[in-house]
């Protein structure tokens, strides 16, 4: 059960070929990858960079930070995260593996090796498709030709230096398994470190996906002298179970992404498939555990929704908004008398400060230091020109709201600290609108030069005609692909949130996303798409 | 695998006591009871029984329909749709079995009973918690106490003339086993025919839980006249997986909610469960299926996410937005190659309409019979006046937006169709905000006597004012709970639907929903919080 002495820092520096613990489960995050192909996720590489370091504090062991062939910017991404946070030693001597995807081909494998080889701890990762649909109408080859193709691409990436290496079976759930075993066979001894036997589909049942990650464990040649790493994905809402079935037959390394983004209905979670192993894995999944700091779960889950715009429900187990209340009579009694009645983790070991804290706390009198403070005991350090960027817009919010909650400050902090210089920054704006005539907007922007420019347009709501304005004055085709909007504390004077995609044409250009804040929701909605259209400038 | 072959309507008449078809397995829906305990979930009279009959559309084998004892108005709703889904008797026979919980005591039960003997298959249900922390510390009570007052109960039941008796052991997953097989024997024995063994606070692992289930089955006294089932909750993500091994290892019932809604972090997902079952019962689960109509659920999932107010993430498994998208251009390639290769669900098994349909279809020189032909395309069987309340919606959109895609179409359709008389009605709003000077807003609102009344207030923000100024009108008290709001559609001039809850007062009350859609943000939040106090009104 879960406790705090449950939370294991026993990290053991990971070398190829080498296993130190056998009960020390990898986690490999691929938020950046996998979760970064959910539809309209795209990030911007500053955005990266940022979810990346904050990986590292979460302690994750390896870090995919993209597909160094799929752009130039994907690329830069990559070799950025490689050379910083890949080489970012902590008191501890950690330093995670950063690696990257690449498709079995000599070119993607070269130019993903160009983008990792600066992380101290790099590792090539490349995956052909192993099932009989996938090789038959995909691919087009036979499994001889697809199995020369994996040898040769393993033994070229160790020509290139590298010693660390991952070779996935695409679809493996759906492969037979005879030729799972002959593949990996092969790629071991080419010089594969780990392998990862994917349910690309989502289709596989926990024992059944349980019982092929056994059966690789019993029949592979040499594979004693690598790690399996699970991979699943969750259209039948098995991906976490899957997983942790994965790692009870003999996977050393789960692939998850924050939040469980990802391909249609995503990956595994992270924060499922890691507090699973911390709250049982001691009394009932043979000791199983991670070196995962859970208590960085909640900022990190709270940071990729916002910079890749996918908001969770509030039933998204351990990290959405009502994970942790109890509504019932029944329930709420139970609490009340004992909190172990309905509660079987601590939502302080996730870093969730309790709904205690969230009633009172700041007012419009309340100064630098006690807001300061205040952040401080809810676990962001920001850095000096960032809690003042916090502290106006706090004081502008506590103008208009009596009370200032810790949901309140966690809304602005995530509007401040994420946010860089902007290239394009509100000035005024000044709307009408309602059933009654036209809606119309006035907006003056500040271009990042200084200059100031203003422009007015009419449109079929205010927030259409405020955002035609920007669009007059900055001159960029966006073409605005989702908006929502989400009030997150309570009462009719709240602070909403307001979060925009956009992109600059069709399907084929990557979607930018930008939030805003505030009290005013087409001002937040001005704000959000500036942000978004200032990532996408940025991002050109 | 998936197929339309196996979508299989073979439902055993369901007789206390006989089980006709061993791999049949029941759905019991939970929709109306834990997962209207959803923090903010809580519906009117009307959207229960409109839930309820759409649930006996999918094929619900029992519906549970609330918790009698909690309120005058629970006992109300559960009564009325035992009255009348619970004698609506299909084509082939069908009528749901209707439930609702009680606790273990004998108001509770008489009050379920006046409730639920209307139904043409009346189920009493009850439950009283095993494990010891709920023993010691809620119940205060001994074993003896509570086996005694189990047994007690359920002879009390069958004494009011009940013969389908449904007995839960509350934290079942946490409570000890030799304990679990002499109560559920006793209660067998007293008159119980289905037993609930709920993972109560979600902490099971599946191979756990399927052992919990087995080991039930193999020691129980009598086992072999009742039903087991299963009640799963997802706290560490894992509550369809438990379904699901429950299920193999010999649950008949199992017991879910539409998007997997309930308390914290919810139940096990319908629609997980259901198509699990039916993607896989028959290659590798032993031949278990279920009786569900699966092309219904994306329509009652949309509907209970309206009636709930708990928006479903994009990533949600089945029934979120992007769950049948494919973005990563290697799998869109794969795609195009054979929908297979990425696919196990065809979206129309769950009744989604293809992106293909999403793009054009209605302009503004549409008539009646195209958006009726459309409409019923789509699913929506409306009548003549719920059409007419869509054309001119959808009018009113088409003025302002060039094409009516199927998505703006479903906002239409889900924003007039549940919708009932209001008691207040828009007339006109008119409103000024910006950064510049104050936010005002005048609103003219008809009540449902026809008189028009008109007010203005200040605010701190469009939304705000103009929610003040209907404040000012209603004279009733409303705390505004929650408000979201999400553009639908892709484009600037998008169809945007906001969602707001609302409460009479603390937390005490009930929470009640609205929802308003438009191209105007503001004038659909304040068609939203109209709805909500419409709600209100009407329950009070």
């Amino acid at each position: 059960m879960a406790s705090k002495n449950s939370i294991i820092r026993n990290r053991p520096e990971y070398i190829p070929n080498h296993i130190p613990n056998p009960t020390y489960v990898r986690i490999l995050d691929t938020t950046l990858r996998d979760g970064e192909q959910s539809p309209g996720a795209a990030m911007t590489c500053v955005q990266k960079l940022e979810t990346a370091r904050q990986l590292a504090k979460l302690g994750v062991d390896i870090i995919e930070a993209g597909f160094p062939c799929a752009s130039k910017q994907d690329f830069m991404a990559v070799k950025m995260i490689a050379e910083e946070v890949g080489n970012c030693v902590d008191g501890n001597g950690y330093v995670p593996v950063i690696t990257g995807v690449s498709r079995c081909n000599e070119k993607d494998i070269a130019t993903a090796w160009e983008a990792l080889k600066h992380a101290k701890r790099p590792r090539l990762r490349t995956f052909i498709a192993t099932s009989p649909i996938h090789m038959e109408y995909k691919l087009r080859k036979s499994k001889d030709q697809v199995l020369e193709t994996a040898r040769n691409m393993v033994k070229f990436a160790r020509s290139l230096g590298c010693t660390d290496i991952q070779f996935g079976a695409e679809d493996a759930a759906r492969s037979d398994k005879e030729f799972l075993y002959q593949i990996f066979g092969e790629v071991i001894k080419a010089g594969a470190t780990t392998l990862t036997i994917p349910d690309t589909v989502g289709i596989a049942m926990p024992f059944e996906y349980g019982k092929l990650i056994a059966d690789i464990k019993a029949n592979t040649p040499g594979i004693e002298n690598a790690i399996m790493a699970t991979h699943c994905h969750n259209d039948l809402g098995l991906a976490t179970a899957n997983t942790i079935e994965g790692a009870r037959y003999g996977a050393r390394q789960l692939e998850v992404t924050i939040n469980g983004i990802g391909e249609r209905a995503g990956n595994a979670s992270f924060e499922e498939v890691v507090m699973a192993l911390t709250c049982r894995g001691i009394d009932i999944l043979g000791g199983l555990h991670t070196g995962i700091n859970t208590r960085h779960i909640l900022k990190t889950s709270k940071m990729v929704e916002k910079y890749s715009g996918l908001h969770l429900q509030p039933h998204k187990a351990l990290v959405g908004a009502n994970a942790f209340l109890h509504e019932s009579g029944i329930h709420q009694d139970g609490m009340l008398k004992h909190r172990g009645t309905y509660e079987i983790i601590s939502p302080e070991d996730i870093g969730l400060v309790r709904s205690v804290g969230d009633t009172i706390v700041l007012g419009k009198l309340s100064g630098r230091q006690a807001l300061r403070n205040r952040l401080e005991e809810l676990g962001y350090k920001l850095k000096d020109t960032e809690v003042e960027g916090v502290f106006w817009q706090f004081k502008a919010v506590a103008e208009k709201k009596k009370r200032i909650t810790d949901t309140d400050l966690r809304a602005l902090v995530s509007n401040e600290a994420f946010n860089e210089q902007p290239i394009w920054k509100l000035g005024d704006l000044q709307v009408t609108c309602g059933t009654v005539g036209f809606s119309t907007a006035t907006v003056k922007l500040f271009s990042i030069d200084g200059s100031m420019h203003v422009a007015c347009s009419i449109g079929t709501g205010p927030v259409d005609s405020a955002y035609k304005a920007i669009n007059h004055i900055v001159k960029e085709p966006a073409k605005l692909v989702k908006y929502t909007l989400g009030a997150i504390t309570e009462g009719i004077d709240a602070t909403a949130t307001t979060s925009v995609e956009i992109s600059r044409g069709d399907t084929n250009h990557p979607v930018f996303s930008g939030t805003g804040g505030g009290t005013d929701v087409v001002v937040s909605s001005v704000d959000a798409y500036l942000s978004a259209l200032n990532n996408m400038l940025r991002f050109y």
